[in-house]
């Protein structure tokens, strides 16, 4: 076995004017990560034909599989194509089975008559593979060089994912013969990066070489991936279990998941197990914690419901708030999220809760509440604990601060009931 | 003036296993196109030497800038500082007014001893201009060679956005006679793509050389965005005003905004021009429609609150529709989202409300009511509007479509009423 790699080439202006972020990339990246394929370049260029033909020299050079996506639509500005045909010098054919599949998907899916540009997305280079592509038109192009592969997906995400899985891993998976890659990641919180380093550089400085240690810093909170990469899969795997045994100890202070697992699903899986309810009643954060924890499947097992009380009203009349405490001690203040706190749980008949208030920014600080100013309740049926905390960044940053510091705040309220 | 070319280079393993998702190098991409600057390419390489030399190498032929990010922090696998150094044939040396910052920023703001690697931090090569990081303790570093420059930034997002407005725009403002580069971009909503191309093609086919035209779907919208680039800002500006004023006419139908903007921004500033207030009642979208509409500064001049209600229970108490209703019709039916609306705009005293209910899977579904089914409502104070749909994607799409669907419903409303 060898090392073998990949390119992944992005095709679109969208990408070089910053219009787009690249989620595909990402997703590519991870997918053959997992079956030992290393990244060599990602890069982003130009619907433009000079910049096509470099990137695929460069890649041929560096990489045994070249991934592209975007440029495959039916418009106008959709020229990646034709240049690979050209490229591999073919010429363009009509591909009957995929013709019937657009037909297929006019007639049954979209309910649209089909028009002329439609069947030209059934046009394909004849030197190439065609890769069915059951979630939109355009289908996947496979050409092959030197035992090297390149493969044109469609850009649409959720085409380009049913792609990779249905063909491209498998066809890489039959051709290479590839190495032994694994990650280990643990999640941190409560100690900067530059610490944590000074916590664990003796064990840093004695890795056996074929094990790579990386920092991943977020919104306070620092994830540590161990990767080894090698031949003797059994041998790796061991000392990559070794080292990360070695390094749960040595942060184990600071630790909050040994898996590579964002902090929501911590806590989901922690109420899951227990059988336990959770709801929110939220203000600054605008309903920010109930939609992440809700954008994972299985969501409703845990999760009954949040008030999102982003006006003082909705903070009395649903939250029961009284007015007097609205007007003396402020929306911002800890008499009021401990009273949101627990009223959501009364509301929602939940086990635990989560409430936040606090200034966002840019507008709504005073003299007294400076910007950043946030106060976080969680609480459990039996106790409250509220923290104040003044975070100094923009809006987007101070809403993802605010948020995982009240998940860990629960998540550590739900580990010590445990232990209770 | 002639075209001025940047590459941007993005250095750190996690871009390269998919760990991460790259957002600055969109961000730089938007700034400098702001400036007339045209990005050649987005690479992003692994913390390697020869990597990081073969990214220089290769952008130095095409680009007169090249912005670097990543790699520049405190810890064993930050190595962009030392190589960079090297490549441009300098050597580190202590740079005082960073070790100054730095020590500021530990007693002032971390409030934590500093330790020896933190020191570190302000070693710069003594072959480089020290572009000042208020944000954090990485400096921004700026070398020069054949009268191009390369600027290398720390990783960290709200680090290098601060460096890019601070320093970076404007050293390339100063060095660099920069060209005239301007998009024009709207969104529609309800036509496919190759419709959409299929009814503008006689205009696109006749669009002057110098005006590009590109089509960006996304969860059923299609954005289309012009651009020009040039030497005579005001002929290229006059041209592309009129042909964007033709493309509007052509799409009238479909068109939601012609500017740049996301459906919540239109809809909240439809609502803040009308001095109107908005609330929402989610199930199935878990609060995602108030996090997205609060995410923007000002959202508390239009937003009033949320519930959501993602156990029926919740539905019942807070929502008051009726168990009757929720056990004979069920919570995704015509009733439920009609009862939802309406005492959504009751209880938190708004004059419009959002209801959404379905099922987004990949449980849940039953055989009357199968996944992807979606009951959406909007209304004002006097009427209204409930729809179903019938999505077909995995989760987040059912998610990312049922919030843009119903904004678009809402977005509808407040015109009619406008023209009412």
């Amino acid at each position: 076995m060898s090392k073998i790699f990949a390119t992944i080439i992005t095709i679109g202006d969208e990408l070089l004017i910053g219009q787009v972020i690249d989620t595909n990339s990402a997703y590519m990246a991870q997918e053959l990560n997992k079956i030992g394929i290393l990244i060599k370049h990602k890069i982003a260029i130009a619907d433009d034909e000079q910049e096509i033909i470099y990137a695929l020299n460069e890649a041929f050079k560096s990489s045994h599989i070249i991934l592209i996506t975007g440029g495959l639509g039916p418009t106008a500005d959709d020229i990646t194509k034709q240049i690979l045909c050209k490229y591999f010098g073919g010429k363009m054919i009509l591909h009957s089975p995929t013709l019937e599949h657009v037909k297929y998907l006019f007639e049954n899916v979209f309910k649209r008559p089909m028009i002329e540009r439609n069947i030209q997305q059934a046009e394909v280079p004849d030197n190439c593979t065609v890769l069915k592509n059951e979630k939109g038109t355009a289908p996947a192009l496979m050409f092959e060089k030197e035992n090297k592969i390149c493969i044109a997906m469609p850009g649409v995400p959720f085409e380009m994912k049913w792609i990779m899985q249905e063909h491209v891993l498998n066809i890489i998976q039959q051709k290479f013969d590839t190495s032994f890659v694994e990650h280990k990641t643990l999640l941190t919180a409560g100690i900067g990066e530059s610490f944590l380093a000074e916590l664990i550089k003796d064990w840093e400085n004695n890795l056996p070489s074929e094990i790579k240690l990386a920092y991943l810093p977020k919104f306070g909170m620092v994830r540590l991936r161990l990767s080894s990469f090698g031949n003797n899969k059994n041998i790796l795997q061991q000392k990559l279990s070794t080292e990360f045994e070695k390094l749960k100890l040595l942060v184990k202070d600071y630790l909050i998941v040994d898996e590579d697992l964002p902090i929501e699903l911590v806590v989901s899986q922690l109420l899951k197990k227990q059988n336990k309810t959770l709801s929110t009643a939220e203000s600054c954060t605008g309903g920010s914690i109930a939609s992440i924890i809700t954008s994972h499947a299985g969501a409703s097992e845990i999760f009954k419901g949040s008030v999102v009380s982003y006006s003082n009203s909705a903070k009395h009349k649903i939250l029961n708030v009284p007015n007097e405490i609205l007007q003396t001690k402020g929306a911002v203040s800890q008499e009021t999220v401990e009273l949101m706190v627990k009223n959501c749980i009364e509301l929602f008949n939940t086990n635990y809760a989560i409430a936040v208030s606090g200034i966002m920014g840019p507008g709504g600080a005073t003299k007294d509440k400076p910007l950043g100013l946030v106060w976080i309740a969680v609480a459990n049926e039996q106790k409250i604990i509220s923290k104040q905390f003044q975070f100094k960044f923009d809006r987007e940053r101070n809403i993802q601060h605010t948020i995982i510091t009240a998940l860990n705040m629960l998540r550590k309220l739900i580990v010590e009931d445990k232990i209770c």
